[in-house]
């Protein structure tokens, strides 16, 4: 082995959840969609991925580890390579801080093999946006590794996204478009834009529902394609109702209006899943368990005579549901009650576990509640998350890298 | 009590389901639809309503029995009046066939009451389109015992309509459209049109999965009524998206194409769910075990490199699964596997039953539907129907009254 040295940093991003939503492709190629969404950017504590990325003219090819088990094949990866080797052309010259040395020159850096050692800290299999945040991570941590810098702002997201769509709006804390681009031949204008950073709405909560599943259906990309192919709601939706959901949902959240951001999120989420539904053959993420949650969510606003908690759901059937602060405690409690503890860590955060433990449900929301016919049964949820806005990806500097920094190799073990 | 005499008639209509959908009124009062729709009328044999319909001077008020039990203030029921009054305004003179004497004056009937006492031979709560059976058997009862007279085709059709609108497509046997009709003011033409009647394509099939459901969701108007008022998917689909399905499979109908018929059955009922998903706040009417029978279905025929099966839901989470004569013995007995028999009289028709339990399904068929992730459990459906296409309202010359001749009272016991 030579004796090159071993270039190396780690970086987290976080998962992003979109409350207008992103499917379908309107270039395979280049991986971007047929129309806007957007989405709030959750917090890292308890949801992210964290990615090591090292270079050095000693690795004798590039590899890739996911959650400890190297990826056989993954370096010849279209999605893998797009966001590589998209970072390495915006890579600047290293210079050591210290003595003002050019360690590597940038046209350098393309000349070494890369490894890269990816974790999640949350179930991959639980539906809760793993590519985002993984796609995400890579970048970032490329970025950090290489000292990338973008041309154009948002230029970066541009390389997430052809990792995964939606890894784009990982790159920015907050609330996060996805313009859709279109306007110049290489796509380079679908990018991601901040709308509003994670300080501006501190008050928003999310309480996630990991809703068991007998059966994954159709992965994303076949399910967009199909839908693409035959859904024509879908393309009455892409053409004629993003565009003003958009430009509802952006003003909503800056003026911090809970009612309209969360009616805006419930609806698209649901004409998302229709459009599912109007696929051919049909796509069904959502389940009856999923659907007990909608309609107890309704009735529970509707007892309020307020909009306090709004559902959205990916194309799976796990409940992110929107608060406020101030009654995150009782919309966690209602889920508790309706959906009890299963297992140990059922819920991520001890101390709001308490919190909705301790919580006294209005006998009337109850009563309201149970209208729904739901009655509590354990099981049906594997567990509930609780969690906020958050910001972007961080450098992780000198702490959990997933590669040991002598020989390149993966350290991570889940 | 004076002495005038009684007079009574039988009827009996069956009900209908639609495979291009009707959901969202145009005119509530005229009970319109925002969109064509088409339907196959089932058969008789096991899905009926069955109505008397007595006259009588001696009769002291409109009175209506139904399932044996009076309905008190019925006959003030916009929708009874807009049925028993349309007939009524079509009487003719009712002339001894022996004598040629007149018994009633045309100008007459209307000075009778009418006693009405009207049975279904299936569960009204089974969401199988009762009341589409039963106003068409209301208005078929009336039309006989009045002799009415159509002054343009399809006049029935629009005094049924405004009993309940799919009504209107019960008065026909084989497939039948219903027209949405509004270039009259008074909506006259909104009317049912035979497309081909029950004798066209005599190989039609139907098996019916009638699906346990905890909880039955919004009711068809309250539902079409939300539907309209905030579905943006609900509208492009009535403006752009039926007419051309309903030009398609009528011409599939009338080719006898199963494969276009079915897939067109297939996509407009999931189109249908669709926008209900859409609608603010959602509607579901399909559950898991719903979406269990599509699955099933679409593995079926893809194994079977054609379409054999084709399935399609109204506002329930009840499967009509349309096939051919070659094909429902295996269909049924596909069924029968997934969805085991769950208490006695699970299967209507004993032949049938007796067949598909004898049916050796494929392995590969077995291995092919498994697949969906569905293993057999009994008790989440209730009962198997097997019908087929049939005619329209019948008359019961002297028979099953359910009315007693000399004094008019209900004698119907369920």
């Amino acid at each position: 082995m030579s004796s090159s040295p071993i270039y190396i940093e780690t970086a987290s991003a976080p998962t992003n959840i979109a409350t207008i939503k992103y499917w379908g492709k309107a270039d395979a190629k280049w991986n971007t969609p047929i129309n806007d969404s957007v989405s709030v950017t959750l917090d890292q504590a308890d949801l992210k991925a964290v990615t090591t990325a090292a270079a050095s003219l000693s690795f004798e090819k590039d590899r890739l580890w996911l959650n400890g088990v190297e990826e056989e094949g993954a370096a010849e990866n279209k999605r893998f390579r797009a966001c590589v080797d998209g970072v390495m052309a915006l890579a600047t010259d290293k210079v050591d801080p210290k003595t003002g040395e050019v360690l590597v020159k940038k046209e350098d850096w393309k000349k070494m093999h890369v490894h890269i050692s990816s974790y999640n800290t949350f179930p991959t299999a639980a539906g809760l946006a793993s590519s985002a945040a993984g796609y995400a991570a890579l970048v970032a941590a490329m970025m950090f590794l290489v000292g990338a810098k973008e041309e154009y702002p948002g230029q970066f997201s541009t390389i997430a996204r052809q990792g995964s769509g939606s890894a784009c709006r990982s790159l920015y804390g907050g609330f996060v478009a996805w313009r859709k681009g279109g306007d110049k031949p290489d796509w380079s204008d679908s990018m991601a834009q901040q709308v509003a950073d994670e300080n501006h709405w501190p008050e928003i909560r999310a309480v996630i529902m990991v809703v068991s599943d007998e059966k994954k259906d159709t992965s994303s990309t076949s399910g967009m394609s199909t839908s693409v192919a035959t859904s024509e709601l879908l393309k009455h939706r892409a053409a004629n109702v993003v565009s003003k959901r958009m430009e509802a949902i952006e003003k909503a959240f800056l003026a911090k209006d809970f009612e309209s951001f969360g009616q805006l999120t419930m609806a698209d989420s649901n004409q998302f899943h229709a459009t599912c539904l109007d696929t051919y053959p049909p796509i069904f993420y959502m389940n009856d368990v999923s659907k007990s949650i909608i309609r107890i969510l309704h009735a529970y606003n509707a007892w309020a005579g307020e909009l306090r908690s709004a559902y959205t759901y990916d194309a799976g059937p796990n409940a992110v549901i929107f608060t406020l602060d101030k009654y995150v405690v009782e919309v966690g409690a209602l889920m508790l009650h309706y959906y009890p503890e299963f297992g140990e860590n059922y819920i991520s955060n001890p101390e709001f576990g308490t919190k909705i433990k301790e919580f006294k449900l209005d006998e009337g929301l109850l009563e309201a509640t149970k209208k729904t016919g739901r009655t509590p049964v354990a099981g049906q949820v594997k567990m509930m998350y609780y969690t906020k806005s958050g910001p972007g990806p961080q450098l992780l500097t000198d702490q959990i890298l997933n590669l040991d920094p002598k020989t390149g190799l993966n350290t991570y073990k889940p």
